[in-house]
Formats: structure tokens, sequence, C-alpha cells
């Protein structure tokens, strides 16, 4: 007597989850040293030292009735200014206190978001690849998520397609830069390009259509990319956040919506996503981590180990012959299957013991992803079973 | 451009919510002390000190990698484990750690079971009075709440109308006892009799109908009350708790949902359940907190604070001529109003700056809900108050 949404979701069998669990079993037989695991997107480098003696100093000084006590359902006033401040800093924005609600991660802002705007059938667009979950996450509610195909081999957004993808039904454009699972980074061109479109069609439909901005990767940056702050760019943006990446907590759930004044109504969205948050369950975001947040909003962890280890993968899969997707950012390298079949070639390379994730599964058939936060001798060592499975393919 | 709910539910402002910013503007005009603020269930005595030594030892101790990284959707096993192990020595039930599935609170975790079981259409039944939060958590997967009449004086379930609402819409039955905002303990027999209801109507006709527990007042009891736990009455029950009060930790957003092994393929139903969490945006119930309630499961606040509060108000109330339900758990004292209109009740009680809430917002007009979680001098200075306050209605 399950619901038929979560009858489907438990045939929808994760292709992350099972290879992940297949590498597991495999470790278990073999050592773990011997299985060459890219298929989690698990932080590899700590929260920074002093994200860790914060939570101790308030742990110390604060009174525990305020320390883990209900938070507003829109969190602490001092940590949505705290976060208002890092981004106008950084960004040239004009958030305040009010335009921040901190969320459950990203995971719980996106489908904050969607809980305030959908209602059933409404269509929200993706540009292929794009993460799995956010099927799930529209789904929740009832909505549509229509897929544009992927735009090979940049991978950057298809304006043509988005243009004719759009019609009344359509409420959102979600997108996810740095891309998961690409590592792809859009380009400037793209970003104004997806506003240009958005606001034709919304003058053309006389309706709103909202870009949603998924970020967790924002400050995994490499070879002098840049991220385009989209809210500058098209006024009817939610930005979604985590300090999943940024600060390695993805455990701990926390994340946030900056909602700009450019928005139409922003005051009354903020309060609809304020409410959306308290209405789904999340209530509040966690009340230490938002204090711990605050405190350590200059902070990142040491991003530069994925710099490093993006490095070596790179140099090595290109000298065995394997072309990729241009990794400017996030910690995903996305690499061209030898075969059509991508499916066929991550079962082939368990051969190996490389465990690599199917772009079929990210709505990207042709590609596999290569997860690269794992430990930089692990990645070492890969290189010469790569150059073994590469040779099968009569690559090189 | 909002969803359909959305725009709903910002009409819908909570009745909680604004007598309480009513109390905080009062505050700031003649000053907090002189304002009698009984809308809010905030915990008000602290999280056992061994909760934050344990915060503290974890930072100090553990791979923060691994402290602070994702966990199974489900938890992390031996806080799983540990949950169970709790339970069954408890209770005397049979858990194991697969059963138990940690969520992001209570809410998270009635969310989650909603998710789980809910097509749209389909109905839960409460029993009134009930906590508002739950017309949201219906109405987020397109359910329809059900709600039987208050049975007065009593409050205790009332059976024959329970047996009359069911229908092959039914997927759910809602409780909560100790009950919000009456602070009723539902009775053995009360229990007893939802399941011989349940079970008739389950064979009937031909369908599981599950029982929904919601349990975060658990361990709030006085007067020799006893809890009686559902899932040893009823099979087909999904227990639903937080250890926002147990600990004191209603911002930290920690709890879990138990499956017991007599529910209709109880296995694949835990799976759902922590596919459900996952997709709902929760992804796992946070990291750090889950380790320290581990670590605190036998802990508990200094509950005989509420236990005192609630002598002095009842004692108070008592001598002012005002009567109330029979309050035995939870921190809350649901008093009959002296006139029919509660609203109006409630307005009236402003002139001597009592902050009550009014029933009609837990589906029972006559009656109004006092949270006693506050300071104890704050209650005894109230005396004098309500004093003036039933006068006015000729009581006493």
């Amino acid at each position: 007597m399950l619901s038929k949404q979560t009858e489907k979701a438990l045939q929808n069998r994760s292709a992350i989850r099972e290879i992940f669990e297949y590498g597991m079993k495999r470790g278990q037989e073999i050592g773990f040293e011997n299985v060459f695991d890219f298929s989690l997107g698990n932080p590899a480098t700590p929260a920074p030292k002093k994200f860790d003696e914060t939570i101790i100093k308030l742990e110390q000084t604060m009174d525990p009735l305020k320390l883990h006590g209900y938070t507003d359902n829109a969190g602490i006033m001092e940590v949505r200014d705290a976060v208002a401040k890092n981004l106008n800093k950084r960004f040239g924005t004009d958030f305040e206190a009010k335009s921040i609600v901190m969320t459950v991660g990203a995971g719980g802002a996106i489908n904050t978001v969607m809980k305030t705007i959908l209602d059933p059938d409404d269509e929200v667009i993706v540009f292929a690849p794009y993460f799995s979950e956010y099927d799930n996450y529209v789904a929740n509610f009832y909505g549509k998520l229509v897929k544009i195909a992927p735009n090979f081999p940049t991978f950057q957004p298809n304006l043509d397609e988005l243009k004719k993808a759009i019609n009344k039904k359509t409420k959102a454009v979600l997108i996810n830069t740095p891309n998961n699972p690409s590592g792809i980074v859009y380009s400037e061109e793209s970003i104004k390009g997806i506003a240009e479109v958005l606001r034709e069609k919304q003058k053309e439909l006389g309706q709103e259509i909202y870009l949603i901005s998924d970020e967790p990767y924002r400050e995994l940056l490499f070879d002098g990319a840049k991220h385009y702050f989209v809210s500058k760019y098209y006024e009817n943006t939610f930005i979604c956040y985590s300090f999943s990446k940024s600060l390695s907590l993805p455990g701990e759930r926390i994340g946030y919506i900056a909602i700009p004044k450019t928005m139409a109504d922003w005051e009354k969205v903020a309060l609809a996503i304020k409410t959306s948050t308290r209405i789904l369950g999340f209530v509040n975001a966690p009340a230490l981590m938002q204090m711990a947040v605050k405190e350590c909003i200059d902070e990142q962890s040491d991003l530069e180990y994925y710099a490093k280890n993006r490095q070596i993968l790179l140099d090595g899969l290109t000298k065995c012959g394997f072309t990729c997707a241009k990794p400017e950012g996030a910690f995903y390298l996305f690499l061209k299957s030898p075969i059509a079949d991508d499916v066929e070639f991550c079962e082939h390379a368990k051969k190996y013991d490389l465990m690599l994730v199917n772009g079929s599964s990210f709505g990207c058939p042709g590609y596999v992803r290569l997860a690269y936060c794992v430990a930089t001798d692990k990645i070492e060592r890969s290189m010469e079973k790569f150059a073994l499975l590469a040779k099968e393919y009569g690559l090189q």
C-alpha cells in the first residue's frame, strides 16, 4: 500500500548507489586499497579547522537553550545577515538579511522552491546532463521535468532548444553550474543567453518564469574559470546553495536560498519560501550549524586538494587516449565513453576495479562520470588500470 | 506565480505565530517581564549537560571528514542500533537497526511517511484537537485530512466516528499522544480500540491502513500517566519521534521513524522510507546530532521543571474557577473558554497581557491552549491576571 511514486522510486535504483555498493562488496573481497571508486561525490578534504573550533566555542559559551532552540523558520537573523553581506562583498549584489532563508542543504532548498512555485503538471526545464535527483524533486510536487538534450561537445546550454521548450506550463528553468556530472562551468554568454530567452518568453506569455540556480560547487573552479552570479543577469532567480562542498559538511545539511530584490514581489516570495520550509517539515535549518557557518562564512576547505586530483586525472586519462568535457569546476570529470553504450563501458571498467557512473543516469548517454574527491595516491595508482582499459578499446 | 497551495498557506496565518508576534510587539512596549506569553511550545529547560559535553568530545576526537560527512540516507548504523536497543529495553519491542530511519525531527518524519504512502486524494484521519501542521503535511502530497470532531470532555478518540470515517480512500490514521494541544494522554483502552477498528476495517476493505503515531511528548507524563507503545497494539504502525522535547533540541532537527516487524513487508517499507527521506531533500538527519543523541540515548532534560509549572498553573486556574481537559502529558493545558467563542476569549485575554492560543486553530472551538514551557515565576505572577480575567466572566 505504498504510493505509486514510492513504488516507482524503489524500482529506479540509483546508478551511483549501485556502483558504490558493488565497490564496497568488491573491497571486502580484494581489499579497499585495490578498488578505484570514482562513484561518490563525498568531499575528501576535511572542514576547515576553524569550523570545529567554532562548534566547541559555541558549546562552551552559549546558553544551550538558545543554541539548540527553534530558530525563526527562515533562520537566525544574524546568520542571514552574514550570508547576505558575504554575497554582496563577493558578487556585488544587494541582498539583505530578509533576502536569505537558511535551509537543510541544497536538497532542502530546491524542494522548498519547488513546493513554493509548482502546481501539478507545471513544467521545470533542465539541460542534460543533470543531477538525477531533480527528477524526484520535481515529481514530489507532481510537476513535470522537461529535459533538453546535451549540447555536445561543449555541454553549454542549448538556447534554441530552450526557446522551443518553454510554454504556458513552464514554471522554471533549473541550472547547475559548475555542473554535476559534467564539471562544465556555464559561460557568461550562456547565462546571458538564458536570461534573454526567459525575459523574452515572460513577456510573450505574460507570466513569470523562474530561474533556479543550484550552486553547491560555486567555489570549486579551476584554471581561472569564473562563476557568473546568476541573479545579476536575471531578475526572477532563486539561488540555492549548500555549504556541503565549500566547508566539507555534507552530513550536516546546511545551506540557503537567496531571493534577489529584482524578483517580482520579492518580499512576498521570501515569506512564501519561509512558509514552505516550515510546511515541508524542515522547520528550520539545524541551529548549531547556522551559528557555526556564520562564524566561518569567509572560510573554505582545502579546495586545492581537488585541483591537484583533477590535474593528475586529466593528464593521465588524456595520455591514455581518453577525451572528456572541459573540466573547469566541481569535482567531476565527464569522460567520453569509447563505445556508444556507456552502461556497458562502466560494466567493463569493473574488470579493472574502476567504479565509474554511466552518463545515461544523468540524461547523457555516451559519457561516464568520475568523481575525483578521492585520495590522491589512489588516483595515481588507478592510471595503470585506465591504461589497460584504454588499450582494450584501441585508444592511444 | 506562486503555487495555489502556497497562496493558500500565506493566507492561513498561524494563530500561534500571530499571538506570539503580538506578544513580542507588546513586550517592546511594556517590557517582556510584563507579557505572559503562553503561546509557543519551545522547551524551557536546557539540554542535559552531557549532551553539550558529548558534542565537544566528538569534535575533539573524531575525524571531521567522518563526523560531518554524508551518512547513509537512513542514518548511521550504530545510531539506529542504539535507538532500537533503547526502545526495546523501555517498551519490550523487537526493533533492530534496520527498523529505524533517522530523520530531520518529527516534522521531517511525518512528511517522509506521508510521501511514502499517499497518492493524491488519499485520506488521513485525525482526531480533533490536533496539531495544525497536519493539514499542511497531508496537503503537501495532495492528500485529504479527515477530521473527527472532539470527544468532549475526555478528548479520548471517538471510535464510533472513526469507524464511520474509514473508506477505500483511507490510507492512515494519525494520532498524537501525549497530545498537542490538549495535554491528554490516550488510554490503553483507546489505543486498543483504535487497533481493533483498524484491524476490522483492513479485513473488510482488503487493504492496509497505517497508524502513524507522532510522539515527541512521549516522555512528558505526569501524575503516573503511562504511554502505551502503539506498535505493540497495532501491526501497521509508524512511530514518529523527535528528540526536540526530551533532550531540549528543537532547533537541531533530529528524530526518527521506527517501523515494527509486524508491519506488512516491513523491510520493503523501511527501504521506501529511507528513499523518501532522500527524495524529499532531507538526504540524512544532521550527522553530528545523530552521533550526539546516540551517546545521550538514556539522558533526559529536567522534565520535572514542566511538572512543577503544570501544578502551579493547574492549581491556580482551578482556584480562579476555570476548568480544563485532564492534563496528563506534554507541556500544554487545554482550558475551557468561559464563552463559546474561544477566539474572542483569547482576544479579551490580551487585555491582561495573557497570550493564549484559540482552540479553533486546532479544530476544537470552545477551548484555548496554554503552553507552560515558560519561566516558573512568570506562571506564578500570571495568576493575578487570570483571576481578573475569570472575574470578568463571572467565574468563582
